[in-house]
């Protein structure tokens, strides 16, 4: 492909200034977190304006060009990163960062696409407010690549993920056409959602420039408790407990074995145990309320007290101030990266129905018992959306690569214990490139040739982020 | 087109008395509430499993035959009637009834599509659930109809639409293959949500079997106040108000006209003024809890002594017990009804964001007022999700049939306002065929086109449910 004549015309749409060619500009654009991928583009573009996306994609669409959309580039999947074939160009949303309104007697807020999600919270907190989308990436993710990956994040519970936060979105097709959708409407039955296929789209049909959200009264009151239990089995037990009598007071509810907490008391600035003795398995339980006369502490006694009544739960603790009750969740938070010292782990982002997590739990651990005798599941997560981080580090001493060659297999193995319990391959971070060739095992050929179809009809040239998803 | 061959055949897949070709066989399935249609049809089939919807449509799409999907025949817009050509068949969901599986724990239910929503809502109740979703015609309304057009209803501030209540469907699509996409997944991110699409699509995209629905706790703990307020900009003052002390625990905020409440008291059975004075504006609000802890009552009486202090509240009734609760919605649910023997009545539903619904008011009751001098507006409703049945009573004294001879007109000049607020023209009601002709002056051009390039998609021949929506 030539490049300079293409380059020439971005560079008279958007400035010179936002066309990079040179290596060092494009390097933060070209990898991502896991390492995974090594991206080659013959140029990242960096438009102002939804105006100036919809000049490109025009172009682009017109000269058979390939684009690749680019939020934060936190994506796990690799969708983000051109191929190396090196004839897809980087379209990167950061400099549409406008707060556009923000309505809080309306709980409403519409902001561009490049918007930090960090960034997005605090100007809900700003007004009052709560926009309860919450990651581990928050500081660099931004709202567009939230929408189109439909990010979870520990929020879920009671708020929904990405997709229940939106209201309206404005996108420019894959043709360069704008479609301004935004709309901050509750109710509105006029057609079909087609915002709905944009999130969780993953940037295939259209690239989202800004988008109405939803905004939340704030909580004021927050209790959070640390509880060892003995197995999954008594965590989901408490589970249903806790939805019944708290219901959208239940804003958290995380499962972690013993042995993930351990890693974090050995690699984890800060860690304590909470708890005096060892517990097999943990909750994290949290439970908020936007009014301060909710008696929360009371209703987490209860809600406990019974659990140990009857022999679900074998000790708690209670955060006594905020402070605490962040420290509950920076064991929780870390249960990731405290991995890393401990050799290999490999992963899997997946979701059963929330009351089968105890059994796909028992067979998956024995499972990846008998693939890589010691082995060490470090299953975490989710439990209340039935979304587990099922990670496995390396038996001590193993060769860490030998371990990482069997990635796949293991995979395979998992997912199909997943598959038995009609649950997701993905619970969270989308298919992108990395998953791709396991869709045609997970969904039905009708469902997949709708998907087709769907791209073909918003796509026909197929250039926009082609080979994500399908 | 010859009816007796294809008679036949359905008979032989879904037996002859499933199959009505009488008039009074069919009479049911032709006339609607509003009487605006009279269908007409060769048969109406009544399928009784999924795949005998199946195999019905796999048939009737080989050999170009018209299909108009039926729930509960609740619909307000006349989808569900077979045009007066004669040459659309009727597919009754009706016998599709079965409660598939119900999982308490999980806080998930599976049924199909025939089952009737007050059914739903009681099998929820018998494993001490909530099923949220409440409407008037909720005796006969069967759930897959509320999930093809969306419902609303009262319960949407806490709960959400219909949409936030779907995990998952069942559907046979146009061609009579079937896709099987039931899952109680709270999280998965494997592709497009390819039934964002059927939800609301109205059964123009594929008709649905079969659903897996959310399930909540059931409140334990409610209150409500029948409220006197001097008008709309009060009553978004309280919604904000309550809202941000409440939040999840505001579960309705329904404002209503004096003249709405007058006409309650003069033509409700059982209806009484539930304040001692007479006030311009009411404002009908409920708290609920699903924790017998909560202090709801002080929470409601917290709310209205700060909006009294602030003048917004000249009056309040708080409900001593669920029987006066009662008395407050029925009040709420008839104001409809007492409608009727005042005259005619030129309908609108529409909604705008909630915080321009007091701007709205002002502008559209001035301008109805200008355009029939001496009519009645009675716009009353879901103030908190911005959604108002602005409907206005004719002059007393005036021609019932020349004040409704106005209707489009006045519809025109009401949508018009709509428009200038962002808002919808059809907030619950959905498009059918009554609103189709209006979608192109409330959508741009290219959302129109991907709308029919996702029709064409779905349904190649264009024969399944033709000319609604689009």
């Amino acid at each position: 492909m030539e490049s300079s004549p293409h380059a020439e015309r971005f560079a008279e749409l958007i400035g010179a200034a936002n066309v990079l060619t040179s290596p060092d500009d494009q390097a933060p654009y070209l990898t991502e977190w896991r390492d995974l991928y090594q991206g080659v583009t013959p140029m990242v573009l960096r438009p102002g304006t939804t105006e100036e996306v919809g000049a490109v994609m025009t172009y682009a669409y017109s000269h058979g060009l390939k684009i690749v959309p680019q939020g934060g580039n936190t994506g796990l999947v690799g969708g983000q990163i051109p191929q190396e074939t090196g004839d897809e160009i980087v379209l990167s949303l950061a400099r549409l960062n406008k707060i556009r309104s923000v309505d809080p007697a309306g709980f409403t807020i519409t902001v561009e696409a490049g918007v930090v999600l960090e960034t997005l919270q605090n100007e809900a907190e700003k007004v009052d407010r709560l926009f309860p989308l919450a990651l581990g990436a928050q500081g660099s993710c931004q709202i567009g690549g939230n929408i189109s990956t439909n990010a979870g994040g520990t929020a879920v519970l009671a708020y929904g993920n990405t997709r229940d936060l939106v209201l309206g979105l404005e996108v420019v097709l894959p043709t360069g056409e704008i479609w301004n959708g935004l709309r901050t409407l509750r109710k509105d039955n006029t057609g079909y959602d087609l915002k709905q296929l944009f999130i969780g789209g993953e940037g295939t049909l259209g690239i989202i420039t800004a988008a109405s959200l939803k905004l939340f009264a704030k909580p004021k009151k927050l209790e959070a408790a640390f509880i060892g239990l003995p197995d999954p089995h008594a965590a989901l037990k408490l589970f249903t407990m806790a939805k019944t009598q708290a219901g959208p007071v239940l804003t958290g509810f995380e499962i972690m074995p013993r042995v993930g907490v351990e890693f974090c008391l050995r690699h984890l600035e800060g860690a304590r145990d909470p708890l005096e003795s060892e517990h097999a398995w943990y909750v994290l339980m949290e439970l908020a309320s936007g009014s301060d006369a909710f008696p929360v502490r009371d209703l987490m006694e209860s809600i406990l007290g019974e659990a140990f009544e009857e022999g679900l739960v074998e000790d708690a603790a209670f955060a006594q101030n905020l402070t605490q009750v962040q420290d509950f969740w920076h064991i929780r938070h870390g249960m990731s990266e405290v991995q890393k010292p401990e050799g290999g782990s490999i992963k899997h982002d997946v979701s059963v129905p929330v009351a089968s997590v105890p059994d796909f739990l028992d067979r998956a651990i024995a499972a990846v018992d008998a693939f890589a005798p010691g082995c060490r599941p470090v299953p975490f997560g989710h439990m209340g959306d039935g979304n587990i981080h099922f990670n496995v580090s390396q038996p001590v001493g193993a060769d860490k690569q030998e371990y990482l060659a069997r990635w796949d297999e293991m995979n395979a193995l998992v997912h199909g214990i997943v598959r038995e319990f009609g649950g997701s391959i993905s619970a969270e971070h989308g298919i992108g490139r990395l998953k791709r060739d396991l869709l045609k095992d997970v969904k039905q050929p009708i469902e997949l040739e709708l998907m087709q179809r769907v791209k073909a009809a918003f796509d026909p040239k197929g250039l926009l982020n082609p080979g994500r998803i399908l």
